[in-house]
C-alpha cells in the first residue's frame, strides 16, 4: 500500500480549467488550423522582453567571471541588486527604501509564498476579494491557513466594504489585493485603497494586531488610465508588496520577482527574517542569479506593450457594442465580460463552436463571467470578433 | 502584538556556523589582506562554467523568439529538454528513462522540498545517515515529516547498518543518502547501496509500504575512484534521483536541478503527480527556462573540475602526513578529518588565530569532526598547509 501526502496527490492531478481549455485549444489548431481557432485561454505575454535584456545577457556573459555570474548569491539577493530596486522605487515613489528591504523571489508565486508562509499560523485567515487568482487558494493553505474570497461588486469589481466588514474578523492574519486584477482587468481607484487602509487600520487597533495587506502586484506597470496607480504602502503601513518581472518584462519563465517589506511596517525587521526564513524551508536557496543582474540593470524599463492598449480598446468597444456587460478594464490583459447564460461553463462551451476559447469565471470564484486574455496578436482579436457577434445573436443580443 | 510563524522566525534568525565562518573571513581579508586568510568554509564551485555555457546562452539569445525563450515551460519542464537528460542518463546507465519521468525544479533544494513534500504525511520520518546536509532537516520539518540522523560509521563513513536496522520502523517513510557526501567526500562503494537496497526491501515487505530511497546526488559527477558510481535505481526499485547542476556544471546560482521517478518505482504515476503537487503548494511554477534549454544541450559536459582531483590529492596526503586522520574522500570537495581535540568548534577557533578558516562537524549532526571545503585555487591549500602543521603540533601531533 502506497501512501503519499494526499494533498499533494490532489493538487497534481486536480483539472485546472484554464489548461484543458489551452490544451483544447492546441489539439483544435492541429486539427482545423491554427488561423481557425481563437483561444484567448493563456494569461502569457505576447510581446517580447525588451531589447536591453539581450544585450544585457550578452554583455554580462561576455564581461562576469562566470564562477561569479553563475554563483549562489545571498539568500535575500546580490545587494548591489536590491539597491538598484529600491533607487528605482524611489525615484518613483518618493520612497526611503534600502537593499535591507528587498528579499527576492522566484518570481510572483514564489514572493506569495514567502510573504504567506512568513505571516501564517494554525487557524489564521486570509481575505481576498473575488474574483481571484486561482492558486491564491494552494498558496494559502501551504502556509497552514485558509483563504476567504469575499464577494465581488459585480459592477466595478471595486471593493464592497459591507462584504469586507462582514468577513473581517480576529482570525483574519491578512488581506490580498491584486490591482490590476487578474482576471478582471480592474484597477483599485485611490479612494478604494484609502478606505482599505482605514478600514484595516480600525480592526488591526479593534483586535490588537496588524492586519497585513498583501499587494500583489505582478501589472504594475500595465495600466491604462491617466490617474497614476496609487502606492499602497503609502496609504497603509503593515503592506508587503510582491512583485514579478514575469509581465513587465515579459520575463515569466525566468522566475524573478521580489517581496517588499517597506520600513514603516510593525517589526519590519521580525517580518522580513520571517521571508528568509520561509524563503529557506520553501527550498527557494536564492534566486536566479543571472537574471538578478538583469532585471536590476532593467529597472524602470517594461517591454513595449502598447499592442495591449490597442487590444483593450478594440476588444472592449466592440464587446459592447455587440451588447456585452463588461466592467472598465484599466490594466492587465484581460477583460472579464459578463456570460450571456447564468451558466458560464455552458456559455464556454457554445464558445468552442466557433474555436473560439475563453475560461469561465468559475475558476475565479466568480461565476456568470468568462476571462478573455488578450495578451494576443492584435488580428487574432480582428478575426474573433465576428464570432463573438454571433455568439451573442444565439443569445438573442446585439443587433 | 505581532504574530508570525515562529518557525520562519526561527529559521531565518537562525546563525549558520557556515555563513557565520564565511563572514569572519571576509571580515578578516579585510582586516589583514586577503592573502593572508585561508578559507576552507564554503563550498561553492571555484571552477567556471565550461564555454559550452556561455556559447549556448549566447546562442539561444540570438535565434529563439523571447517570448518563447523566456515563457512560461509546463510545470514539469520543457518535454523536449526532458528527453534530453533521458537520453543522457540512458546512454550512460542502460536505462529506459522517457521525458514522463523527469521533473525539472529549482536545483537540488527544490527536489529535495518536492520528493519530500510529496511523500511525507503527517508522523512520517525521513532518516539520512550523519554527518549530513543540515538543511535536510529543514525540508524534512517543512514536509511535516520529522528527520532522524542514523549515526556514522567513523572509520569510513559508509553506513553502520546495524544502527541503521535500529532506526528503521513501520513509521519511516523513506531514506536520504548522499553520494559523494557533503561533508565528507566518501562515495558509498557497490556493496553498501547494495545491502542497503536489500534492507529497505526487507522492511518495506515486513511493513507493507514501501520505504522510499532519496538518492540527493549533486556531487554525481565529481568523483576521483576508478570503480564506477553505483546508478542507485538500479539496485532499488523504489528510488527518487534528486540531481542538480550546481556542481557539475558550475551553475549553482541559476537554480537548475531534477527529480527522476523511474518508472520501476511503485505506483510511479502517482508519485510524479503528487510531486507535481508539490511544485505547486511550493510556488515553483516552473525551473527557469533559459537554463532548462541550456542543461539540455550540455548533458553528460561537466565543468573542468581536474582542480579538484589535484587539490584532494595534496591536501590529503599532507593532512595525514602531518598526523590528521581523514576518512578518504572518493568524491565531492570536501574532507571531513577527527579534530584534534574532542570539541570541534574549539578546535575552529584555535585554528582561526592561523587565519585557517574551518567548520565544525557539529553543524553536520558529527561532532568532533571538520568540514574542509577545498573547492579553491591549488595556492591557498599550498599557503595553508604550514598553518594545518603548526596547528597540529599545538596539539603534539605530527613531526
Amino acid at each position: 500500500m502506497i501512501n503519499l501526502s494526499q494533498r499533494m496527490v490532489a493538487l497534481g492531478t486536480a483539472k485546472s480549467e484554464i489548461r484543458e481549455a489551452f490544451a483544447f485549444a492546441q489539439a483544435r489548431a492541429a486539427a482545423v488550423g491554427p488561423e481557425q481557432v481563437d483561444d484567448f485561454s493563456i494569461g502569457n505575454p505576447s510581446v517580447p522582453a525588451p531589447d536591453t535584456v539581450k544585450e544585457l545577457v550578452h554583455q554580462l556573459m561576455d564581461t562576469v567571471d562566470p564562477v561569479k555570474l553563475h554563483g549562489y548569491t545571498p539568500a535575500q539577493g546580490e545587494a548591489s541588486v536590491r539597491q538598484a530596486l529600491a533607487d528605482d522605487l524611489n525615484r518613483r515613489y518618493g520612497t526611503g527604501y534600502t537593499a535591507d528591504h528587498f528579499y527576492l523571489t522566484a518570481g510572483a508565486a514564489g514572493a506569495l509564498c514567502c510573504a504567506l508562509s512568513a505571516l501564517g499560523c494554525p487557524g489564521d485567515q486570509f481575505l481576498t476579494f473575488a474574483p481571484y487568482f486561482p492558486e491564491y487558494k494552494v498558496f494559502v493553505e501551504s502556509a497552514g491557513a485558509q483563504l476567504v474570497a469575499v464577494p465581488a461588486r459585480l459592477e466595478d469589481f471595486q471593493i464592497d466594504f459591507a462584504a469586507l466588514e462582514a468577513a473581517l474578523s480576529p482570525q483574519v492574519k491578512g488581506v490580498i489585493i491584486n490591482s490590476p486584477n487578474n482576471p478582471t482587468g480592474v484597477v483599485y481607484s485611490q479612494e478604494t485603497i484609502r478606505r482599505l487602509a482605514q478600514m484595516l487600520g480600525e480592526k488591526s487597533r479593534a483586535y490588537g494586531h496588524p492586519i497585513w495587506l498583501i499587494s500583489d502586484e505582478p501589472y504594475r506597470e500595465i495600466v491604462y488610465q491617466t490617474a497614476p496607480l496609487p502606492w499602497v504602502p503609502d496609504f497603509y503601513d503593515n503592506t508587503l508588496v510582491c512583485y514579478s518581472y514575469s509581465k513587465s518584462l515579459s520575463l515569466p519563465g525566468q522566475r524573478i520577482g521580489y517581496v517588499l517589506v517597506p520600513p514603516q511596517a510593525e517589526e519590519a525587521d521580525l517580518v522580513y527574517a520571517a521571508i528568509c526564513g520561509a524563503g529557506r524551508a520553501l527550498g527557494y536557496v536564492c534566486a536566479p542569479s543571472l537574471f538578478q543582474l538583469v532585471v536590476a540593470r532593467c529597472a524602470g524599463q517594461t517591454a513595449d506593450m502598447a499592442v495591449y492598449r490597442r487590444n483593450r480598446d478594440l476588444f472592449l468597444d466592440a464587446l459592447r457594442s455587440m451588447g456585452y456587460t463588461c466592467a472598465q478594464p484599466e490594466g492587465a490583459f484581460y477583460l472579464f465580460p459578463r456570460s450571456l447564460e447564468p451558466d458560464a461553463a455552458a456559455f464556454c462551451e457554445r464558445a468552442r463552436k466557433y474555436d473560439l476559447i475563453l475560461v469561465s469565471g468559475d475558476s475565479f470564484g466568480c461565476p456568470g463571467h468568462v476571462r478573455i486574455s488578450y495578451c494576443v496578436p492584435t488580428e487574432q482579436i480582428q478575426r474573433a470578433l465576428p464570432k463573438f457577434r454571433a455568439l451573442a445573436r444565439e443569445y438573442g443580443v446585439g443587433g
